[in-house]
């Protein structure tokens, strides 16, 4: 029998990782996500900043040169094996959260996915990265737009999914107004 | 101060009217669609077939000769005026659900929208259709995505959002997946 998942996407900003983490204290199961990167970095040469930066990012240089690519696997490709064979393995362990690293595409078969997006308006999630994360050297609309950008590249790349369209997913909702604490309710109940 | 109104966008087929409806009886609140209808008719020259085809449609031909519009006020973009007062007059009344008709961004400044978007997959949606509106001279699928068509064309031209877009909604549900009952419990909740 296929385990229950929750699979959370989410626009970079939007509290997606605090949603699924406290869904998963509330249902008593685990929620993947720094332990997924844990477990990449001892499984592979590759370091935690890689893993980080990769792992669900398209980098800009990639991006546009996307139509340069030469052939073979790269290092990205690498880390996305991994990474799947990673998530199916998980997935096989018993009901969890997995956030983002494009589970719900690599789970479709693999389980009873609940797939999930959770996104909220510019003004807001700029507002919550200056608190959550600090300030930058890039102002922070232009910092999500560009993590956005880089997630559906990333995601179109690797799985031909459309990132954050709205029928990929059996729920999508604006944490921005509902709030965090409403999403988590719905994930538990829904779940 | 403004009413809370729950505004359902649907997907043909999806049955996003029943969820607004069931949800209005749970919440003990009006639900307004057909209501809708009867009042356009009475307050117009319109007949009820021509409200239900152009209330929430564009025609297939002003599709195809979107660009040769000439200027001035159609029926339908009289329609379109009427319609909007009615819905602007309804939310003042106290809270409610209105079922499709741009509600959301009609009411965006005017009300304290739940602004919800109900989808399935087309099979699922194709054999809905056939379920509970009987079989038709057009198949269903072919049916579904010409009905998709003029509705996110109908929101595009008066009121230039783009329908089924995720940004745009507070809460998207896949009916097909999580059925009626299921949405009904969320919107009930949330609202």
């Amino acid at each position: 029998m296929k385990n229950r998942v929750l699979t959370i996407s989410r626009e970079f900003g939007s509290g997606g990782r605090t949603v699924g983490k406290l869904t998963a204290q509330k249902l008593n199961i685990p929620c993947y996500d720094g332990h997924l990167i844990d477990q990449l970095v001892a499984e592979s040469n590759f370091t935690e900043e890689y893993v980080k930066e990769y792992g669900e990012y398209f980098s800009q240089g990639i991006i546009n040169t996307f139509l340069g690519r030469t052939s073979g696997l790269t290092k990205q490709d690498e880390l996305w094996v991994l990474q799947r064979k990673i998530i199916l393995d998980l997935a096989q362990q018993g009901p969890c959260v997995i956030v983002g690293h494009c589970a719900d595409y690599i789970l479709r078969d693999a389980a009873d996915c609940l797939t999930v997006f959770i996104h909220a308006d510019l003004e807001k999630r700029a507002e919550r990265i200056v608190r959550v994360y600090g300030e930058r050297e890039i102002v922070p609309k232009e910092r999500l737009m560009l993590k956005d950008r880089r997630r559906a590249a990333y995601c179109k790349f690797y799985t031909d999914m459309d990132w954050g369209k709205l029928r990929n997913y059996q729920v999508a909702l604006d944490s921005g107004i509902l709030g965090i604490d409403k999403c988590v309710e719905i994930l538990t109940h829904l779940f």
